[in-house]
């Protein structure tokens, strides 16, 4: 009776408040970042990691590091002590040590929406999509170059995904756009069709200093004056190498306060040693002198100590992802940001499958897994990345985000109150009987398992029945409900306003650059 | 010209010796059992270890276990200083921990090729493949019920796998062969189509028997007597219940020396509590008493702590695989096991999947990877299983078992020598260079990533070019290529006779039954 009086409501044309009511009782939940309660786990020893971090003074004393066409940059190690000749920086040993002291070992980044602030840094563990593929991939269309449309379809399934903390940032390059450009629009879909924190732009300081202002906007500018709003991802070209334009944006984003991920960028074979000793040495020495000189520019910037590393395939030369190797360097440089008292960025969906299939998960779960219990907290890449990160899936996308929430429940650790003890149940049940009509079950079985929201734990048959559709399937019907069900988060009218106004009025004055 | 000479041998046939010899070329070279270089990971305090070992004394004393129709187990219970009331026997505190003293820590199970011999228990972990499923999975014809062709062609990858160690038991439910007869058949093909160590038949006491009497045939009875030639799973039926047929089973094994599993078998939420700390407190009661139970049998006798535990699905009843509650009971058991002083048992490719698709993959690489860091000894299950155990998988057993790789790599831990720290590639390369070329890449390339032999590492256009095939497709391929490439070990003829007269013998001596 009731289905028939909808169905004659709906025929009349009449159902668009209710239906609309539906929609807005889409949850839009999203989980609070996470605090780990369980150990970390420590690969290296104590003996090791003094000589990992012997050499790595060892390296910064001894060769030096180079900073590119940037004279600034040169002037103030050399004001700071460093031994400066042409673009090689040598640091005496223990100097960095010294300038990193100033650094935050936690900090807050602020989300317009204040219930989505996140806690960089401690036992926390921040989860941000992946950062800058050209191409996109979904189940329909295949592989292409990325629009604007795909990067905010990905805002919008980032704003819809419960376990993920992060807007990101260059969730896909935006390749329709002008190379000059694409930061204004990408910044103006993070902040106005999702309302959890984002990253700002890197390829050029004028961009990094428009994402700094665009955020005054979103914020205020007194806000953003006094807090942080942004993270930003410095690569370090390693080994050894700062240049210009990195070191320019994260000279904008250090002296505005605005939080710097210092990470050097490593195929091991290729840009460091092959072992994980010697990559560890090389990557904290980078670390090292990034982050002093995040320092020197403005002391007490809020940094990251970040390592992106993947291995290399020696027969081929591609890099390989979810890899022994990695989860080794991974797990002790965890160890060593610990012991520098700095908040840690590493970890991943990496893999370098062309498909959201079985190998896309085996070593995304391999490097998901690792980044946990390695200590992480910041988690850039965790969903979507798929071809060694030169494509962004929609399919796996929302396939990682799922698999997010096993970290969240991993990390809660053992209840050992009386309820955990459950021998209470145990009595209850006695030898032959079984729990499912316990009064302790009962009173758990809501919130005792990890429930997915997107894989298949249904009879055979049934499965057979709806299609026998294996994940990608899955994942795409999860795509398409979630895009379907996404409202925009409200935003201040004035706000929304000045945002445009901004972006049109910067892209005029800007003729359109595409290389 | 060699291809074109190479051709027309083959077309006069005279090929076939050519292609003998290179056939005999393949390398079934399998890795030695993994020996950790690395911690395992401690989930639990040591706080928390003392209540749960408190709580397990205090179910054995309180509520007790059930031997079920064996009144020799409840003599020999009573003659131990048990509370025995009927099938309920009540252990005074402590008395379970007393007889388990005469368990060893660590046992060889040798193989008939004695390089492919193992030690279980320490800091080692050997693998072994998926056990009992009646279907059987492939990418042409689907799901299906498993034959004894299915079961040899199982062996027979396992025998080609290199990161496996173990042959297995009950790899696939022989269907077409009556269900008393079956174990024959088994233990044949496990003795015959390969030299990895092997399991033993559970399902009857007179089928451990006729195991054991093979194994004589095989190894010798002498050597049999005084050494461990099969690895037995024996499960029980929780809570608290150690039924005869398993009971009977064990009694054959620890009365003969050979290692026993003893294992329960745990959806949380229907056979133990919904909390981690309540069903570790029941796994670590019933495996006391199982233990306690076979070293009652034969003081001294190999066994083995095991904990086969998934979550339940709380909406729909189905069990569910690589969840984060199993992952704290695996770390947990782990440690428990450890201040046992007992090998330990648990983890494996677990998954829900129908299909090996990326959540087959996300479960198992989950449920792998904890295996390893939680001190897991014996792995069942480390390959090919599918659709929650239902379903062996031809593609996923060598998907499953080129990601053993990774578990031998990772343990091998961080290489702190010279070679290790590589500060020379350091200074060779510096700033701005790279380490393609260096001396100690050269040096190290061929052994210093691990490397996947069935995953995609190839570019887009050269994948595209042979045919876009998933990690299904691929697998699909290897098993054709391995079962092409198998060739039986060889065996002395006098043994393989008198194996396959044993055969026929008992089978001849039963009516067939099929059920």
């Amino acid at each position: 009776m009731a289905e028939a009086s909808a169905r004659s409501r709906r025929a009349r044309g009449g159902g668009g408040a209710a239906r609309r009511a539906e929609r807005s009782a889409v949850s839009i939940e999203t989980a609070r970042f996470i605090e780990r309660n369980i150990p970390n786990f420590e690969i290296l020893s104590e003996e090791a990691l003094e000589i990992i971090e012997h050499n790595a003074e060892t390296v910064l004393e001894e060769i030096g590091v180079n900073f590119v066409q940037n004279p600034a940059a040169l002037e103030r190690w050399r004001q700071a002590g460093a031994d400066v000749q042409g673009e090689r920086v040598r640091l005496p040993r223990g100097l960095a040590r010294q300038l990193i002291a100033t650094a935050p070992s936690q900090f807050t980044q602020h989300a317009r929406n204040p219930a989505r602030s996140v806690e960089i840094g401690g036992r926390n563990l921040v989860l941000a999509p992946i950062y800058g593929p050209p191409f996109v991939h979904d189940m329909e269309n295949g592989r292409r170059y990325a629009t604007l449309e795909d990067f905010r379809n990905f805002v919008r399934l980032g704003y819809m995904s419960k376990w993920l903390h992060h807007s990101g940032g260059t969730v896909c390059e935006p390749t329709d756009i002008p190379v000059n450009k694409r930061h204004l629009d990408m910044l103006h879909a993070h902040m106005t069709l999702s309302d959890k924190p984002f990253m700002g732009s890197v390829t050029e300081p004028s961009r990094a200093q428009d994402s700094v202002d665009m955020a005054g906007l979103l914020f205020g500018e007194d806000f953003v004056r006094d807090n942080t709003v942004m993270t930003n991802l410095i690569n370090v070209n390693s080994p050894m190498t700062f240049d210009d334009v990195m070191m320019g944006s994260l000279e904008v984003y250090a002296s505005n306060n605005q939080a710097c991920i210092i990470s050097p960028f490593i195929v091991g074979g290729a840009m460091a040693p092959t072992t994980v000793a010697g990559t560890l040495t090389q990557v904290l020495a980078e670390v090292l002198a990034g982050i002093a000189y995040a320092q020197l520019v403005r002391p007490g910037a809020p940094v990251i100590a970040g390592a992106f590393v993947t291995s290399i395939d020696m027969n081929s030369g591609a890099p390989t992802f979810g890899t022994p190797e990695a989860a080794h360097i991974t797990y002790g440089m965890g160890q060593i940001a610990r012991r520098l008292g700095l908040p840690y960025r590493s970890a991943g969906s990496f893999n370098g499958s062309k498909l959201p299939d079985a190998q896309a998960a085996y070593e995304t779960s391999n490097s998901l897994n690792v980044g946990l219990l390695a200590g992480v907290n910041f988690m850039l890449h965790s969903c979507g990345w798929l071809e060694g990160g030169l494509v962004a899936s929609f399919e796996k996308f929302v396939m990682d985000a799922d698999q997010l929430g096993t970290l969240h429940h991993l990390a809660k650790g053992v209840y050992m109150d009386e309820n955990g003890q459950a021998m209470d149940a145990i009595r209850e049940v006695g030898p032959g009987g079984h729990y499912l009509g316990c009064a302790h079950t009962h009173a758990n079985f809501k919130t005792a398992f990890w429930r997915s929201d997107l894989l298949d734990y249904k009879p055979y048959e049934t499965w057979i029945d709806e299609g026998g559709r294996d994940t990608m399937a899955l994942a795409n019907a999860r795509v398409k409900k979630l895009l379907g069900d996404y409202q925009q988060p409200a935003l201040d009218p004035a706000i929304n306003e000045a945002l445009g106004d901004f972006v049109a009025r910067r892209k005029e004055a800007m003729p359109d650059a595409f290389s």
